[in-house]
């Protein structure tokens, strides 16, 4: 997978998205019968758009080990599907209420909140019904189990929702760096630990690999959470399409508040290198995903 | 697993409820960490009583087909912690809006609103990462596989999920038998489905044998969902652990209000019959299991 230097990064990253939104498309539930409205719930949100960055960092990591075959497709779904679910619920009342996310009205906006709320739900389970069916498409079982419960174990309260539990219990107080660690590599890093250790487990990485490639993503995943608190300081509202400032005017606490715009960029810069650095340590290669890691530390949205 | 005449039934039911008691303490979160708050509420919703009928049905159909070890036990856990999961999520002020369960108050009562909505999709998640962990105790991982599909499948939006949305969309409106027929074999046929299907293909039986499963499955959920309307109409308040009449106080849409009493325990009778009649087609018996379907469309709570 080592790209020419004729070819754009940046045609390359359209192109990849182009095909995520395929494999997406194909794995969306119909839209008819007597659940039809959670259908096109579950429709509406899985469709918003957004930078597909999990399931391209999946199937990135499983190209990088070698990876043949369709079965990475249902986990590229998937991921996408986990993380939609984490929005739509995120967006409900009772959480951060918001009405609008990417320019357009929320789930519960236009479904109401109940269907918030159980769309929200059948996403996450379609995730495991569509993993399930990965099954199918390989001779190695072993591998799409173990991917399977790696995907589990970073979703759930051991992972992102245990990240969300954290951060919903010290909205608005003064909380300590370790707190803060603790929800960012639970609510961002653990998804995308998930997405590039089920790629490398998926392509048959070992044991030894998987553990490298955790640790590579959960910096990736740190250092793409400190990059939005800094933008959230230094970007342009119409740039990154949404308010800047809010963190200081709700208060909240980010690395930013807690170090200055200067040790936080540095801060990015270590852990970026970190990721990198574990990745070129390894047997395998996979250029496009440097350049990836490259582009979401220092992306201006 | 033939019963001995002098065994006590209720009795025996009480041991294998103790049994599930037990299977689920033991495949509970550990309150501790970060995301204790999270684990505390997805406890206390698991212990708060109820039948652990899906665990049971789960268990015995295992029994039924000569299952061995332990791998059903992360199944009996994960079936009731899905149904936990839809009922914490019922009881939120957008969908039923209900402050007390089973004579405690609801999970969104104690935990407040935004942990209701995320302990409940923790719940759902922890099912998976549970029935995951099922492939570290067999020698037969496709069973492993085939039962957690099935399991995803019944409760996501073609089973209980799917159930849920319509019954939302359908609240107050005057529906036909075939919605209401829809959203029972849905919304609680699906799981009772889910439980007896993953409990046999854990324990070895062939397709076609799961499929006579699923019908008397089928046929023993409605019938157990059309109990419920009659007990709504017949039944003690004090008895049955919630107010009486309340369907007709909500103008709810019942096979009672659709076909008076009488039709509907004809029903009843129709349908375990034919349950009972599908079980006995199979080569394989439990007496144990026919006394408790027997037990459950005549019982009076």
């Amino acid at each position: 997978m080592r790209m020419g230097r004729t070819v754009n990064f940046e045609e390359e990253l359209e192109r990849k998205k182009q095909n995520v939104e395929e494999v997406i498309l194909r794995y969306l539930p119909r839209e008819h019968g007597f659940a039809e409205t959670m259908a096109r719930a579950m429709n509406y949100s899985m469709q918003a758009g957004g930078k597909r960055l999990r399931p391209i960092l999946l199937g990135e990591t499983w190209k990088m080990f070698g990876g043949k075959g369709a079965v990475a497709e249902p986990f590229m779904a998937a991921i996408e599907m986990i993380h939609t679910h984490s929005l739509i619920h995120d967006d409900l009342p009772a959480l951060d209420n918001d009405d609008y996310r990417r320019g357009r009205l929320t789930t519960h906006k236009v479904f109401g909140e109940a269907m918030g709320i159980l769309g929200g739900d059948a996403l996450l389970n379609y995730a495991y019904e569509i993993m399930l069916t990965a099954f199918d498409l390989t001779d190695n079982p072993r591998s799409v189990a173990v991917a399977a419960r790696i995907m589990a174990d970073k979703t759930g309260i051991h992972g992102m929702l245990g990240g969300q539990s954290a951060d919903v219990e010290n909205e608005g107080k003064p909380i300590t760096r370790e707190v803060l660690d603790y929800i960012y590599e639970n609510k961002t890093s653990a998804l995308i630990e998930a997405s590039m250790m089920a790629g490398a487990t998926l392509a048959g990485a070992g044991k030894q690999e998987v553990r490298v490639v955790e640790k590579a993503a959960r910096s990736i995943g740190l250092a793409f959470q400190i990059r939005d608190d800094i933008l959230d300081v230094t970007g342009e509202e119409k740039e990154i399409g949404k308010p800047v400032h809010s963190d200081e005017r709700n208060r909240k606490v980010t690395y930013v508040t807690l170090m200055g715009v200067e040790a936080a960029a540095d801060q990015v810069r270590r852990l970026s290198d970190e990721a990198l650095g574990l990745l070129d340590g390894l047997d395998q290669k996979n250029e496009f995903l440097r350049l990836l890691v490259n582009q979401l530390v220092s992306r201006r949205n």
